[in-house]
């Protein structure tokens, strides 16, 4: 018998989302921490701990709890850890799924990068409800994904597939990326990348703008959506520069997987059609013709307020990592986890 | 219980190859028919029944084939159909498996694309054994893929995903593609793109080459190859240009899947180090770190005669696709099988 709760954990870099979560995706409570007030991971934990049990025992809901699911950057499905996290301060392998389950008395769980818990969470309670293959794509300060496969996430042999923001877009002259290539998608199409691309419009062009106002170093995709939402023709260009790259990069992926939908999440997802006009266009002319209009770009259904606590609690109905004790511990680094019992996230 | 043996079709556009294969993976006994000498498609049925039937009581076994698998460009798994073939005489929309399965008096039959073949035979029989997750490359007239996600073929949800000869690797003044787009991976690491490439360095370039004695329309990849083998520059650069773009696509692809390995299969992928050291040193260059040393690039281990035989047998243990009569045949058009009854081809 499943219990009637699981807890969704969203571990970002400033904040660690946590809620209580019904089957039918209703967030019954929730709460936060700062994720880096302490450098000591235990520490971190035992907070993480005392915070959620005092919403559980607020709802009553001390024995209720089926599951928890955790959505982390570079989170690691298969061995329950966080690896080299480029912002997070406890180190480069963390034993994640390991010290919240035992925090927990042997609570079992399971932990996903934050673009799968969104994916899950879409699948689950969101626009991708009876989507068996879809592609969530997340555009925030960079581009993540979460893929899913046959109503199943694409965790690749290691548990790190489904880094759709490093497909290269430019494969010359491309600009400089975070993971130390040039040319990825992420460099063009994130917050960051919109405002990289307005710096550069503004020092190559010639043309007036609204945005010359501004200190250059200082602007951020917001600045350039509020200036095309008020006519500026630059700012506008942008939206059109960085929404025809994401339309021919989906292109490829639909080539990869031919999904039903790709879904885009996120802060820039928010843009409308500045954004989303000149993407589909692209896609449209860039698909292959046997795709064509077989793949639909959607924008996500969930609350954003909710969406990281549904996405991450959606992977705790059928977490099976519990903590039993040191040497039981089946997510010990070295021993992955078998395969078969990767979770299809039925939410039942 | 299971019978003993499978039927594996491949369909080409040229030969139809067919063999009784047991669950070891054993060519039995094989044959083949010419595939166009019928312009109508029930005569090329009653010749494959014909020429089947014959091996099949050659060797007495009747009662004893377990299903029909078929592997042909653009055959689809979901509708059992061939759709817009490029290279066959009998229409738009072939309803193959219904035809086949007629036929055969009701024998259950699966159809599949003749990439999608080759990975289920290379998962089965050959150097994917035990992998969970990875892609199949054919390097022949054209690109193929068929790709390989925990432990499932990647349908996508029309049938037709896996198109990675059609990944987009040249965005800016890229060679036309049979496709009808520009720049596609197709265009350029097929056989056909290596003698292109071979036309374009003759002409571009001013050095000496061998292949200065050949006409240069009539150039092949194999010339390039015999030319790179006795110590030509040129044709030697050939490749290193082709496995270069190779590497370099292989390396987004792993961003997709994270596969084990990816392997090569066809007349191309036979070029050995000429091909393999260029490719193997860009797709190292080019991934992302993350990803680094963890897929291994590897060639088939399927003999070449056998493979397309091989691969489409695999498909025929979980056959399931019935003839029964017009109305009950769930492979009309229209009609897509329930998605859970999709194979994984255990060879049991």
């Amino acid at each position: 018998m499943s219990k009637p709760y699981v807890i969704g954990i969203d571990i970002g870099g400033t904040n660690t989302v946590f809620g209580i979560v019904d089957a039918r995706g209703h967030v019954v409570a929730s709460d936060s921490i700062k994720t880096k007030k302490h450098v000591n991971f235990d520490d971190y934990v035992a907070e993480l701990h005392e915070g959620i049990m005092r919403i559980v025992k607020a709802n009553e809901a001390e024995d209720k709890i089926q599951g928890i699911g955790i959505g982390a950057p570079n989170g690691n499905y298969y061995t329950g850890e966080i690896i080299n996290p480029p912002n997070l301060p406890w180190g480069p392998v963390i034993p994640l799924a390991q010290k919240v389950s035992k925090a927990f008395d042997g609570i079992p769980v399971a932990v996903t990068n934050d673009a799968n818990a969104a994916a899950l969470g879409e699948m689950t309670y969101g626009a991708a409800r009876g989507m068996k293959d879809f592609i969530m794509i997340t555009l925030g300060t960079g581009v993540g994904s979460g893929i899913v496969v046959n109503g199943q996430l694409v965790y690749g042999h290691d548990g790190f597939a489904g880094e759709l923001g490093h497909v290269i877009v430019k494969r010359n002259n491309g600009r400089i990326c975070g993971c130390g290539r040039t040319g990825c998608l992420e460099a063009y199409c994130s917050a960051t990348g919109v405002a990289r691309t307005a710096r550069e419009f503004l020092e190559v062009r010639t043309e007036p703008s609204t945005l010359r106002n501004l200190q250059i170093e200082d602007i951020t995709s917001k600045d350039v959506y509020e200036a095309a939402i008020a006519g500026d023709k630059m700012a506008q260009e942008i939206f059109t520069y960085t929404g025809t790259i994401l339309g021919e990069a989906f292109a490829d992926m639909v080539a990869f997987s031919s999904p039903q939908a790709i879904i885009l999440f996120g802060g820039l997802a928010k843009s409308g059609d500045l954004l989303l006009k000149p993407l589909k266009e692209a896609f449209d002319k860039s698909i292959l013709p046997i795709f064509r209009g077989g793949t639909k770009v959607i924008l996500s259904e969930l609350k954003e307020s909710d969406a990281a606590v549904l996405g991450a609690s959606a992977l705790g109905w059928e977490a099976k990592f519990k903590y039993e004790s040191p040497v039981a511990a089946s997510f010990d680094r070295g021993l992955p986890v078998e395969r078969d019992e990767q979770p299809t996230a039925t939410g039942k």
